[in-house]
Parts: C-alpha cells; sequence; structure tokens
C-alpha cells in the first residue's frame, strides 16, 4: 500500500496506527534475513508512539501514525547514528534531527534506522536488492530504498550529495525525491558536503512523494489562482558521455518520452554533453574539498576508513581554495545556462541510473548521472515502474529548477500513471511494471 | 490600477495593448520630469508590439499586452544596457536577457530601461522618489521601483545581490519579490556576485507578484490535492544590531504582526541576532570576492568608476581564496539553522528597510536589512502600503524558504489585504495607505 492510501485509510479509522507498526514489524521478520535494510528497529518505541497517537487528543497531523524509515546517517533521538562506520560508536543521538522532528511533528512514527554506505560515500553495508537478492541495492541510502522496494515502510528518509537517493531509488523500484538544495534543514544530518547534501525521501509512488512535498512545505489548501494547462515541454537528455548507458535503460527512457508525447508533450532533445560534463568534473572538486573539511576529524584515523574514502578525502585535502572557488564559479555559471535552457522547458527526462543495478554487493553503482543536478541544486523525481527483460528495475529521473516542484511532481504523476496504465499491454516483454507498482 | 486588474481587463477586451501601452506613455510624460525613472523609451517599438499582439491569430499569453519596464542592467534586444556606469557605451544588446524573453513569451510588452546605480552598486542614478521628490528612491533598482509606485508600469523586473529590489521598494511604496536564489536565470543580466545575484519584480500588489510568479514558474492550474489551513506562525524579527530601525518602521512592523495575530497566527520573536550579523558579514566577504572577479575588467579603469565601488571591488581583490570559501562555509552552516528555526515557522516577518527613505538623492539608503536574507537565498516579499506620520512609504518584509513561495504569498497577501482594509479606521495617523493602494 502506498503513503497516500494508508494515509487515508489510517485518517477514516479503517487501520489503527499500531496496526500500521505491527504490520512493518511482521514485513521486517519476513524480508529482513534476505534484504538485511535495517541497522536499528526500535519495535517498542515505534509500538508505545503509535499507541500515544491513538490516545491522545491532540489534533491529528497529516501523516498520522504513517511508518517511517530513517537513513543511519540521520540523528533519532535515542538511537546511535553509525553512519556505516566502525568510528561511531552506539552512543545514542540525543535529540532528533530537524527533517525527523519534522515528520514526527506531522504525525509520523519512527521505526528505525536504514543502512547507509560509510558516511553516504562508496563503501557499501549488507543490504541486498529486493528486486534480485544477487544485485546491489545501490548507495548511499540503501537500506531505506530496499526497505520502501520491499513493501516495508511506506515512507523513508535519505539523503543524497552525489547520487546517494536516485541511484538506489532507480536500482531497487522505488519513487525518490531529491530536494532542492536548502529547501530543508540538515541539522542533525551527518553531512558529506555542505553546498552538495540534500534531504529527500522515498516512497512506493511519485503521488505519494507529492504529499510529503506539500506537507513539509505547507502548501496552502486551496485552489491557485493563477496558473495554466500549457503543454508540457522535456528536454530529453540520454546521458551521453558520462558513461556507458544500457540499451534497455535508453529504452526505458525513450517509452517515458513517448508516453509524454503520445500526451501531447513536446519532447527536445538535449544538446549540452560538454556542460554536464563540466558541472560533473566540478562537482567532484567541490564535494572532495568540502568532504576534506567536513570529515577532517575521520581522516585522522585513515586505518578505519574505507580506501574510496581517503581518497576522496586525501583529494580534497590537495584541492587548494582557489581550485575550490574555481568549482564553485564554473557551477554558478553553468547554472545561469541551464536555467536558460529550462526556461522554455518544464523538466529534463533521463535516465536515473546508467542501468539496472549491477550483480554484487561489495560497489554500489555509479552516481554519475545525478551529479551535475547534485551540483546544480536541482529537484531530482526517481520515477519507478521499469524494467528490463530480467525483470530489474529501471528508475528514470525527472530533474526541475527549484520553485518550480508542483509543476515537476504533475508530469511525473502523468508518466508514472502512464506507465502503470499502458505497461501491462506494452508488445514487448521489455517493461514490466514492479509487482508493488500493479 | 495593478498587473492583475490590467491584465483582467486586457484578456476581457476592456482595454487593449495599444490602450495600454499609449496610457504607460502618457504617464511616463507626466512623471517623468519629476522622478527621473528611465534611461530609455522605447514608444515607437512599444506600441509596435502592442499592435502586433493585437493583430496576431497566436494564443494569448498570460501577460498579454502587460506593459513592463525593465532594470539598466538586464539587456533588451536593441536597447544599450548602460549600467549606470559611463564605462558602456550605446551599443545595443544583440539579444534579450533570458527573463526578458520569459516576460515576452508571456505576452508582456517592454517599454523601456530603467535607472540603476552603477552596477547595482551605491553611486545612484538621477531617480527622484515619487513619494517626496527629496527624498532617495533606494538603490539599485531605482527606476523600477519609481515607475511602479508612480503608477507608471504594472510590473518591472530588478535584481537584487544586497538590498537593491527590497530597499527601493520599500523608500518608493511598491510590492517586490526577491526569487529565491537558482529560480531564473541570470543570462542577459550584468551581475555583481555570482552566488548572491537573484532576479525579482516590483509591481503595485503582493497579489500582482504572485501571478507573475505562478505564470513564470508554471504552476499547474488545478486544485493543489494536499495542504493544509494550519495556522500562521510567524518569526518576527525587529533587525536588531545591524543598525538603528526607526520607531516608526517599529511599529509599522508591529501593526503587521498584530494584524496577523489578530487573524489567528502565532507570533514568536526571533531571538537569534548574532547569527544574522555572522551572515551579513559573511555576505559582505562573498559580495566583495565575486563583485572582484565579475567586474575585473572595470577596475582596470578606476577613474570612471565611483568611490564604493573601486572600494568595493580592491576589498574583494585583498580576499583570499581561503577567506572567501570560509565566508560561504559560514553561510552554508548558518543556513542549517535558520531552516530549523523556519521548520516550525512560515516565514519571517520584519522591516524591509531601517526606516523610511533618507532625505537627499546623493545616496541610497543601507541595504544591511536584506543582506542576510541575500546570503542565504531566501525568498522576500515586500508589503507595501505603510506610511509614516509624513505620509513617506515604510516596507515591511515577509521572507520564506525556497520551495515555500505559495504559502509566503498567500501569508503576504493576507498582510496586504488586512492594511488595505483596517488602516484608514486605524486610530492614529501614524499609518496612511499609499493612494495607489486604496
Amino acid at each position: 500500500m502506498g503513503l497516500r492510501d494508508l494515509s487515508a485509510a489510517l485518517h477514516e479509522g479503517l487501520i489503527t496506527p499500531t496496526r500500521a507498526v505491527e504490520a512493518v514489524l511482521q514485513r521486517i521478520e519476513e524480508t529482513e534475513p534476505s534484504i538485511n535494510a535495517w541497522v536499528h528497529v526500535d519495535a517498542e518505541g515505534a509500538l508505545a508512539t503509535a499507541r500515544r497517537l491513538e490516545e491522545s487528543a491532540d489534533p491529528r497531523g497529516p501523516l498520522w501514525g504513517v511508518p517511517v524509515a530513517v537513513k543511519d546517517l540521520i540523528d533519532v533521538a535515542g538511537m546511535p547514528t553509525r553512519c556505516g562506520s566502525s568510528l561511531r560508536d552506539d552512543t545514542p543521538a540525543p535529540r532528533d534531527a530537524e527533517c525527523v522532528r519534522l515528520l514526527r511533528e506531522a504525525g509520523a512514527v519512527v521505526i528505525g534506522k536504514t543502512v547507509t554506505t560509510e558516511f553516504g560515500y562508496f563503501k557499501p553495508g549488507p543490504t541486498r536488492n529486493p528486486a534480485n537478492l544477487a544485485h546491489t541495492p545501490g548507495g548511499s541510502s540503501s537500506g531505506s530504498a530496499a526497505a520502501v522496494a520491499a513493501d516495508v515502510v511506506p515512507l523513508a528518509l535519505g539523503t543524497q550529495t552525489a547520487g546517494s537517493l536516485t541511484r538506489p531509488a532507480a536500482f531497487c523500484c522505488a519513487a525518490g525525491f531529491v530536494t532542492p538544495t536548502g529547501t530543508f534543514s540538515l541539522e542533525g544530518v551527518t553531512g558529506l558536503s555542505h553546498s552538495l547534501d540534500t534531504l529527500g525521501f522515498l516512497a512506493p509512488h511519485v503521488a505519494d512523494l507529492h504529499l510529503v512535498w506539500d506537507i513539509l512545505t505547507h502548501q496552502p489548501a486551496k485552489v491557485l489562482q493563477a496558473g495554466t494547462d500549457e503543454p508540457v515541454r522535456i528536454l530529453l537528455w540520454n546521458g551521453s558521455g558520462l558513461g556507458d548507458v544500457s540499451p534497455a535503460m535508453d529504452a526505458a527512457v525513450g517509452f517515458a518520452a513517448d508516453t509524454l508525447i503520445a500526451g501531447g508533450a513536446a519532447v527536445n532533445d538535449w544538446q549540452q554533453h560538454d556542460l554536464i560534463q563540466q558541472l560533473c568534473e566540478a562537482h567532484a572538486d567541490v564535494m572532495a574539498y568540502e568532504a576534506a573539511e567536513e570529515r577532517a576529524a575521520e581522516l585522522e584515523r585513515t586505518s578505519e576508513l574505507s580506501p574510496p574514502l581517503v581518497e576522496l578525502l586525501t583529494t580534497g585535502q590537495r584541492c587548494t581554495p582557489e581550485e575550490y572557488a574555481a568549482a564553485q564559479q564554473t557551477i554558478a555559471s553553468l547554472r545561469q545556462e541551464v536555467l536558460s535552457l529550462l526556461a522554455t522547458h518544464d523538466a529534463v527526462l533521463g535516465p536515473a541510473a546508467l542501468g539496472a543495478a549491477p550483480a554484487g554487493i561489495e560497489a554500489t553503482g555509479s552516481p554519475v548521472l545525478s551529479r551535475p543536478w547534485q551540483a546544480l541544486g536541482f529537484a531530482a523525481i526517481t520515477i519507478p515502474g521499469l524494467r528490463d527483460e530480467f525483470g530489474m528495475p529501471l528508475g528514470i529521473q525527472l530533474i526541475g529548477i527549484p520553485g518550480q516542484e508542483e509543476r515537476l511532481f504533475t508530469i511525473a504523476e502523468q508518466v508514472e500513471e502512464t506507465i502503470a496504465a499502458r505497461t501491462p499491454t506494452f508488445p514487448t516483454a521489455r517493461y514490466k511494471p514492479c509487482p508493488q507498482h500493479t
């Protein structure tokens, strides 16, 4: 059941918060032995919270009784934040991260903490992909994506610095929303790069994410006075130059573009591949420089860090402030170009990852297709529902300018609905909807 | 007539685009000798555009026939961009800035270019404040604010790096909207500081700005599916520690807060004055460093620059990349704190300037009350309508997190409406509505 439906059922009294939490705990028991999505489950605490919600006379928040999973880079009061690293101990966080507090204020019930890669970088945890246990779930929001995709929780918190939310959402078959930079506090979140880190959400459907966004940004519950029913205008980006996008992924993106065209959208090809490569390079510079600052304390204990993280941090240490300032300047200047391109388009549609989740759980796949958009601080929605011929999920992403989230969600939901409605009759076996989306 | 009403009248055929342009041209003739808001008026071009719109069979854009003024830092094809500096010549810009193109695409008619201070910094142009010709209109969007406040145009483009839009809007009695960083392309806009520069709009009423925002961000014309009618929660910020806020301005902000409380809002005092001062200092460092980069060519001809601009640029040259990176880091870290504070509040309400427009046109007043919010890249709405006992406008501002613009506009419109409705019966002579707002 998606978040939207569950939330409605809770509000209508068709299900109680306690029953919702019990269902999650039962599903954890069923799935955890194979998926390993959680590092900490607070069954008693969650049940107690659910009971308190039921007994309280306070007004019910819009997420009243909704169970939620929290990535283990994000503080939850009373639970340790281990960050996927042996450098962190079991000391419980003194208070909730701001984003957790917001969800609790809306009535959500925290179930526990989900697996992250080491400090949100590459070293994976033990999580496996629910779509195929021999494949990586992606990273760094590995546990959150797997828990949502395995139908354990209807909502999970994640974060993204490079491709840490979009990629696992795509690999596992979850909907993901990377919030635009600076729209939510990251207080209580262990970061990697202060100008690139953002908060995000994972849920079964795009419409679920839309609901969460509207709730947390306090969208007024009234008819918008202005607005347009203009035809949708899409820039179709194939990921050229950043890596080898698989033929199945190419076809998935093409299918999504075709559904938009069939719905009356104008679709133009993205031509500026050089610009995207420059954004990627600048992203890598900024990330390394800022990570070396943010994780300076950890760098003194390199023996307890993975080699990729040590390499990132030492690269960052070697980066001069001049190089850092130049990278930021490059991003700022390229942002203007992209904003211009998007002034005549509603969104960029492209692959969310190079292909389906690679086999093996020793590596989490490449975040490269998120780097340019993350450098720009844009919103990114991962749309689930398509699969390759082996049944592995193929996530596509829709990227938009900050301030245009409503429009972006509207388009993404249109794509999602068309995928759900049309795919069963799609003439080749290449596209199959995810089981939890039919 | 406000933009909203004019646009409706145009769509209903009660007035033609030609007649709307003629009315603006006539009003320019009436006001320009005293106000000096314009550096370039393209009467013939505007009339020709209006006629073309009338004769065209193309679908009519949402701003069809609306006359608009453009700050002279922003390129308009065929008109010079003088930037308030003798260093720029009369070479016409080869094409429209992206924001101008967007407005034209929506059907707006460009009337001409309005006075800016030198490169958007402090050296004023010849514009006078329509509320009192002996007073500054503020800067740097001086001409745009004066032209709107004098009822010449229903919409003007401006920009802000420190307080360049909020302050003139407040001084002249116009509604102003500073868009969140990164929501519009600044291509074709002469900037001062790439990470601080933003685009903004000026119009008679907040509701007009809301319309423009919804049009340019392509808000879907449908009922939002989620949303809340939660009580409004405001952080009341008195500007402490940044300068001497005048008693009249204090009273104006207090009046606005009282109207919100009367409407059911919860209002808490802003306590974190140190944080705001740190943001101001970091803003100044970032602005100087980036301005020295952006205006490096001009700095080679110091004799043609004003002393304040030379000082800014040489300060920026002395700023090291380390200091710059540290200032950016400070802003990023303080942003988290402010986002946390605002997670339980909808907006910050405070003075838009230290007081009413100072006497004299040799200086444009202080931008200090905008610096902290501009550093954060937040949205800021200047609400007009209050005046001091001498009849001078007192602008107040409402500041919000990116992504929550609909909520911010809703609250600002509520304040604006209450000011318009209640002020005539307000028991002291301290508050008088602006003539154009009654």
